[in-house]
């Protein structure tokens, strides 16, 4: 920011409101805007980015994609713990574009942005002969040294797990193809887990000093599960049955039972998993009452590497498809 | 970060050394970088973005696009005061690129971030159906409350301009359709100032409490000054015979007369435009000489609104073709 002038007024028009927030975003009028760091706080810094066609179908609300791309992100700082303050934003849009687009993706930014406790700090926008393209660098804050890395986890760590799991990979599907049969209010819950998944920025803050080890669940509880044993040097076992599922996913799953496999290799359920000592298994269940967040033990740190996964019966079962990862 | 695992070798090899100099960046295993802000400063935040066929040609070299993406945000922050500290990169990649592209990409980082005093802190690397788009989100430090704004330019102020101007834009002429008659080293030098500007963070920082105002030419001299002016609630006299012009540019100009006004209008400089009150002309003549930057007085700040460029003959004259901002 600032752009060339022919973007000036829109820029004042739709995204000034959005950094009114922020005496630092200089009303976005200046090079670069000025993040106030909380005394006695780091900054904690995460960026995501989707592209139509790739990342979202292109008849997607503008509005309710950017109310995602902000959650994404400000998912990511739950997972470092981080307590969310600011966010640029890089939009590349094709000329064609419709006029509408962009307020409306401004509205989904300022009806989201309160939600989360951020505000707009600057960004740039730019065209592209390409499909749109639009880019959060999201800012929170923890104390020094207290971000919840991916590589803390320790054999003998219980394994977490908050909310429920496989609700955004069945949305997907609910959503694009349809699963017969499905009422339409479990169809409707789960595609908007899908499209509007909800961060646990809340229960990531509380979780520090707790969770020796944590991200959110993105690539799947599998592929995502593999990232913190890789980066911990350990292995895992997670039992199927502890499984966490909403009622809609058992619904979608009784009438469809081959999508079982993928609801547990699918991502976007945006959910933390997390590691922790079983010493603070009475503040992880506090913590969920308090918060009023199901958090459900699925499983073990265990030493070695690899992840087994235990069927109901109690038996090692080979790992779903899609779970390519580990 | 992190990406798939698809990607996780790749960004292990390529980008893990780049971010090797700052521990927050955790070897961007984790969801976010932690940004260790230094005691007592603010954090400064610019973002831009970069697309193939719109701010580049197909043919760039990536290691040399990397640099100029790196240099054109560095130099926002110069533009601010800021020092320096850390980036995130975002890389939005058709599937058919060739594949040493990223490795030469990553290679131009590694040899301009230490140039620079910043290293990687995370980013996001996507796939695209269409141009490659790169962007940057550059952080630097200030001391708190002194990051120099567009906003500060008083009447009497004089006006002052790092550098030479209009190299960029003739570069630009030069590299694209050359120019008749002009020599080799000339060509070399003005296309070098396009392809690979040098942005100028140590004078920035030093003008933290002398100037008033301040930006970095991307739009061009009377449209960035335009900014300055509309920020400011001011207005301008600029004297053309004034206006500092590299020996490559007045050769250029010699052969063609007519690119006089591209040069004048033209953006891509990277140089420094700031406005002073004169009780720090002597100061700013000091620092030229101690950091070896030639600093010009080209004009004045005036009451009112509007830019006046004065001829050589110091009578006033249009503004320049090209010159749309204001």
């Amino acid at each position: 920011m600032p752009p060339g002038s022919g973007e000036f007024d829109r820029i004042a028009r739709l995204f000034r409101p959005l950094a009114a927030a922020l005496p630092g975003a200089r009303a976005l009028l200046d090079d670069a805007g000025v993040l106030a760091v909380p005394p006695g706080r780091e900054i904690v810094v995460t960026t995501d980015a989707m592209v139509e066609g790739v990342h979202y179908l292109p008849g997607e609300p503008p509005e309710r994609l950017a109310r995602k791309l902000l959650r994404v992100n400000v998912s990511d700082l739950a997972a470092m713990g981080a307590v969310p303050l600011a966010y640029t934003l890089t939009t590349a849009l094709p000329k064609t574009l419709d006029d509408t687009w962009l307020d409306r993706f401004a509205e989904g930014l300022a009806a989201d942005q309160a939600l989360w406790g951020c505000a707009l700090l600057g960004g740039d926008s730019i065209s592209i002969p390409g499909p749109v393209l639009v880019s959060l660098t999201v800012f929170g804050h923890v104390a020094p040294g207290t971000a919840v890395p991916r590589s803390g986890a320790k054999p003998g760590d219980r394994l977490w797990v908050s909310g429920t799991v496989g609700d955004g990979a069945l949305g997907l599907i609910a959503a694009r193809d349809g699963i017969a049969g499905l009422a339409d209010a479990d169809r409707e819950a789960l595609a908007g887990r899908y499209h509007l998944p909800t961060p646990r920025p809340a229960l990531g803050q509380a979780l520090v000093g707790i969770a020796g080890a944590m991200l959110d669940l993105s690539d799947g509880l599998f592929g995502d599960l593999g990232h913190i044993c890789r980066a911990s040097g350990v292995g895992a076992t997670v039992e199927q049955a502890a499984l966490p599922l909403s009622s809609a996913a058992r619904a979608a799953l009784a009438l469809r039972p081959d999508l079982a496999d993928t609801a547990l290799a699918g991502g976007d359920d945006y959910e933390l998993l997390f590691a922790a000592d079983p010493a603070h298994d009475a503040a992880i269940a506090d913590l969920s009452r308090r918060l009023a967040v199901p958090i459900t033990a699925i499983g073990r740190i265990v030493a070695g590497e690899g992840i087994v996964l235990l069927a109901p019966n109690g038996t090692p079962r080979p790992a779903p498809a899609g779970w390519t990862h580990f």
